[in-house]
């Protein structure tokens, strides 16, 4: 089974130091520290497709502390980075390279620099904020207060129709999206919501289908800027489907042969599957091994 | 088995007319559209313990739409609230009295409200933004910034150890709670994390447990101010506990008639259990249940 997208860092968060100045201080001061190798927001590979890192910098770039990786200091460059969350072309080569722990290091120091970028100014009051917790919050001097990396949840989800060999599930389309790639349908869980509610909610809005029970999957990282990925499967006793023309271009009922069709990349299937880094293909092959 | 605590709302979030300006008019202009009754942030309830609502008021306070609920358009006022997300003494009371439907509409007004009055400004630009889409997000003028509602994931997770009537789950206690309570382990999921790498992260850094099979159990949202709470059961192979000082003041490993006793208040029983509408509670529950 392959790995979800973006996850299996081998990474050593040591987050329990971030809050000691006096250790922040000696981790930039160690000589086997490293700096992760970036070009704007995206990775600059080795030969290998692993992540570049190069010694730390002479000059005051604020440092985040991305934690220990084969006993060294490991960190990144906070500071002003380009507007855009789209993927570059560059980003998608890079994507398909890198194996998935070295991914999933990236996804981690892209989500915190993108957040970092975005968020200067206090939202409570309007002041400057400063990095503080070796870069994993900002807090405010002027009303105290402290500002955390955002991580979105967000539902993705398969409605499941019929068992066994009768069983199909739901996948859907995007106007913008390349010819014939169909996905998982998804949305963001908002306040006050359960991640039950939200699979019910969101499968109801584009597709109009009301889901019965709800199972949990997996989950991954996404850091485009920064959302966490919920996979699910809904039950759904009616197939019948009434999609909403502003999310959804066209939806298709897939069995399993059609599922394991795309995810083959076969002659033939009745649509184009999302990259293995995107948990809907994770989805689709724990879907087809029984999930 | 008892719902998660803050979900089943009747509400019909309608979210696809919040970026109707139009439809919003309407909305505010229905004779049927009710006010949530709001004490700052605490809920002021009928006699049977349900929501209090009253109409729209006159002055031009910012609303934000809630929903649909019983034919009748829900809003509330998005205002100064307290500054203090610590749970007053009238909410643990209403919190107790609430049929859990009730407090699932609840959660989801408490947590917008209290993003509002806390993002008044760009966090990008510094810019004073202004509520969009019926309540549901903020924009700047500035920068054009688009603002939304955060909600921050968090995994609350029983590591279990043994099979059968052999097996035992870990509850810890923090040193600022009532005198033995004990609870579940909790912790943010980062960015760059899954839900499944947070559980494994967290077990390991307060407990020193390593966790083997992360299993979901249930979520819920926790309105104070914003959480996805999500329930998970982690296997672990070797139960001797390194405790995080800073983070867990002890912890216990409690078989299925220890967590029985709990649930019931029983006396003799080896802690005392949170609350229903904790999801803790839940999680308890569910793995007696089976899960
Ligand atoms: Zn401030
Ligand atoms: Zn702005």
């Amino acid at each position: 089974m392959t790995p979800a997208g973006f996850t299996g860092s081998r990474l050593d968060r040591a987050d329990a130091w971030r809050g000691d100045p006096e250790r922040f201080a000696a981790l930039l001061a160690d000589p086997a520290a490293r700096l992760l190798r970036l070009d704007g927001l995206d990775p600059l590979l080795e030969a290998d497709g692993t992540l570049g890192w190069a010694p730390l910098p002479a000059d005051p770039t604020p440092l985040a502390f991305l934690g220990m990786l084969d006993g060294a200091p490991r960190f990144a460059a906070l500071g002003a980075v380009p507007p855009a969350t789209r993927r570059t072309r560059g980003l998608e080569a890079a994507l398909a390279l890198m194996p998935p722990a070295e991914a999933a290091t990236y996804a981690a120091a892209r989500s915190l620099i993108d957040w970092h970028a975005r968020h200067g100014f206090c939202a409570n009051c309007s002041a400057v904020t400063a990095a503080i917790r070796a870069g994993w919050a900002r807090s405010c001097p002027d009303c105290g207060a402290e500002h955390y990396p955002r991580t979105d949840p967000v539902v993705i989800m398969l409605a499941e129709h019929g068992t066994g060999d009768d069983a199909r599930v739901l996948v859907g389309r995007q106007a913008s999206w390349p010819p014939n790639r169909y996905s998982a349908l998804a949305g963001f869980v908002e306040v006050g919501e359960s991640i039950e509610e939200a699979v019910a909610r969101e499968l109801f809005e584009e597709a109009g289908v009301r889901a019965g029970d709800v199972r949990f999957v997996a989950s991954q990282p996404w850091p485009f800027p920064s959302q966490l990925m919920i996979a699910c499967i809904a039950t759904v006793d009616d197939a019948r489907l009434t999609l909403d023309a502003n999310e959804i271009e066209s939806a298709l009922w897939v069995d399993r042969a059609g599922i394991a069709g795309a995810l083959a990349e076969s002659e033939g299937a009745p649509f184009l599957a999302p990259p293995p880094y995107a948990i809907a293909h994770t989805l689709f092959e724990r879907w087809l091994a029984g999930a």
